[in-house]
């Protein structure tokens, strides 16, 4: 067995030990919905809380919102996702075969050697070309005979009210952003916030993708941890340093491999047109370099937009007397997926490592390599034997009340290591037979299988110091 | 002025100070949406952080999980939601005005002089006389010519991938709760729990009410914090008690006003089919009674039903050799809404007090008492003077490590705390001219306005102490 990280051992590891089930199961799934089981759950949550933690509790700029997830129609005609938010959809004359056709004529380049081609903003027209001269053939078929591209849009439409029909139509959001542009006024005025600051939101979004898939990488119903950074034009460009920075560091700072991620900054034909600067930090996933983090320089697009179709001016007006002006704030959006990240978090943790027993035997330990900060469980209470119970009880309860802990008593104490190093639990703490006298317990590292003695009451403190990050 | 709560008060202090805003407010809005401002978000998530700490985290029985909002159509076919999860709608004949036939009773009836009707499970046609008898009239015209009633589902629908057509026909989940029982092979499985043992989950789920309204008590985007508890047939009535007791001792430690609380147990008549006992519990919100924690019995429905829909058997084993059984386990399902909940700490925090300056002058103090663990900022750094911010930005800086914490500079002190006060600061801390050279500060409480001085490397540990809950 090579010791190389594989999707389809974290998608068994994640199934297997509770992490990600597949959606509706036991109905045969539904597409490439994901549900987070009970380790799941915690871990995700504690990528959230790490977020929200370095970008509102601790940035002094930065404050949170929670928008709803159906908003008026109108936002999306300002922001253009009902004009133009679609993917290009290319039909198979031969087979009826249904594909996008940036995604044929990526992979057409890549299995001739191109390795990261951008087609990123071609036209339709462009498209069609490519495929008609490259004689692109169909992967279902094998034929090279297309129909026109037609453009296909990924918003979720839904009916609010008792009719169907256009005036009821909503959709489901495509993005967070938005939510927080609509409420750039009411955030300044009741923040009492001054330019430069930033509004942050975590929350669900839909996109009706064409092919969604590798695992939680690309799925219609995803999360996303948005930020949008209000500035005063000219000194945006500073600020997008700045976040490109602090997103960097985020992830430094949870302990991933900085040697599978990159920054990648966009050529100037790959920019939207109204982008001064974009930069995606991408991480190296068993299927390839894929995208966490999108920092764009959106300058006054948005606000500009909405300041249009609203008939609310969005601006901000600042200093005093002759000093005194009045502008549409420009912005920079750092935007991370919240499924996406914990996926890169997951697959960055696995390591299989060939330990030797005491009778010289070989064995495989796997082990997630979770900051602790993130691990589902801070710590395990394993109490040495059943009988053991009434020492090991009160512990778990009291470490409880402060953060998550397991509680196993089945099998032998070296499985249970095992069990606890497969799901990332930094801290194994083992009540014995002197605990009762002695009032200490012995805590085992997950990486280092170091163990050290220490008395009870200072367990809380020696595993909090390390939840710091 | 009175010093009564009423929902326009509370109302007004949400959107002026940043807990709630009107969603899409710049484009007039949405039917009933709302949007969790800066001190909302923090204030909701304050709520969801404790129901997870109490049923999640310090439950022995319990692990969480978040299944996704869109899954197979099966799923609502087996729970009953694609034939019976409707409302009885009726036009009036004259004015073509639409209205829920069982509230036009409920209100006809409370404006005779009925104090708590209930009407829940009355067919259509029961209705229909009733409404002829008593010659209910059109709250629009008038007049007393209604059509009969039709039944309208309250899923949101939606089509997913390419086509819209019944086969990709999906709904928005209008409760969380299916996507626990359809993971209750995966949980037990990879949980290892054994019977008995709960599932809790927190996320939105989505109703197409007609009649949403009284501000964020009834809309039609919501969260929800449910938990299944699944026990063993005959222990049922047991684990009902305990977790009616658990739900109420929730509100309790995180200082609710009891005498706003009541449970209110459902008389048999009005009990699902198959429930052996349901209780609410009930807050008094200024518009009325309304439910914040459903607590039902739901014996076997919910797992018989799946088992029969997708073939997989949802039950449990237990015993060895001949004491082993199988069984299909019943389930205590105690279903409370977080933006409910999070209307009734809110209301029940308000006070308007009456105090009297130093020069004899009346004013209105207001203060929002939530309990710490609840309260937006924990404490607001607050240095007497501008020049003072040597001082008092480091200490901001090191308890933002740890808690979300407001800074402030503007106005003077007695102003900052009136504001603190209004936004339920519990403690600010007053840097002053003293610090520097004695290194303590002043701690001030919001609900005695009592002072202490304490050393700056104390603070931190005060103030957690008193998030405990």
């Amino acid at each position: 067995m090579s010791n190389e990280v594989t999707m389809e051992k974290i998608v068994a590891l994640a199934k297997g030990r509770g992490f990600v089930y597949p959606g509706s199961e036991i109905y045969g799934g539904l597409a490439n919905t994901w549900d987070y089981g009970p380790l799941g759950v915690e871990f995700k949550n504690n990528i959230k809380k790490a977020w929200w933690k370095k970008f509102v509790q601790e940035n002094k700029y930065n404050v949170g919102l929670d928008a709803a997830i159906l908003m008026n129609p109108r936002t999306w005609e300002a922001s253009g996702h009902v004009g133009g938010f679609s993917d290009p959809l290319i039909d198979c004359k031969n087979c009826h075969s249904r594909f996008r056709a940036d995604k044929l004529i990526e992979d057409h380049m890549m299995a001739n050697g191109q390795e990261q081609p951008v087609i990123d903003g071609w036209p339709n027209e462009k498209m069609e070309a490519y495929i008609r001269e490259h004689k692109v053939q169909c992967p279902d078929c094998g034929k090279s005979d297309f129909t026109n591209i037609r453009q296909f849009n990924l918003m979720f439409k839904t009916f609010q009210g008792v009719t169907e029909d256009s005036k009821s139509q909503i959709y489901l959001r495509p993005e967070t952003a938005q939510g927080i542009f609509v409420n750039f006024k009411n955030v300044a005025r009741t923040s009492r916030k001054k330019i430069p600051f930033g509004i942050c939101q975590i929350g669900k979004s839909f996109r009706n993708e064409i092919t969604p898939g590798n695992f939680t990488f690309r799925t219609r119903e995803f999360e996303q941890m948005e930020c949008e950074f209000f500035c005063k034009p000219g000194t945006d460009l500073e600020w997008f340093a700045y976040w490109k920075d602090y997103c960097e560091n985020f992830l430094k700072s949870l302990n991933m491999n900085m040697e599978n991620v990159r920054l990648r900054d966009h050529e100037k034909e790959e920019l939207s047109h109204y982008s001064n600067a974009t930069t995606d930090i991408e991480y190296r996933f068993p299927f390839g370099w894929g995208e966490l983090w999108g920092i764009a320089d959106r300058t006054d697009f948005d606000l500009s937009r909405h300041s249009e179709y609203s008939g609310e001016q969005l601006t901000f007006t600042e200093g005093e007397g002759k000093d005194r002006e009045t502008y549409i704030p420009y912005c920079i959006e750092p935007s991370l997926g919240a499924d996406r990240v914990a996926l890169a978090f997951l697959i960055d943790a696995y390591e299989e490592e060939t330990v030797t027993d005491a009778k010289g035997k070989e064995d495989t330990r796997v082990i997630m390599h979770f900051h602790p900060a993130l691990a589902p469980y801070k710590a395990a209470v394993l109490p040495l034997a059943k009988k053991l119970a009434d020492q090991a009880e009160p512990i778990y309860e009291e470490l409880s009340r402060y953060f998550n802990v397991d509680y196993d008593v089945t099998g032998s104490i070296g499985k249970r290591y095992r069990r606890e190093d497969e799901i990332g639990t930094p801290y194994c703490i083992c009540v014995d037979f002197d605990t009762e006298t002695d009032r200490c317990v012995t805590i085992r590292d997950r990486d280092t299988m170091e163990q050290i003695r220490i008395p009870i009451e200072d367990v809380k403190g020696y595993i909090e110091e390390r939840l710091q990050f």
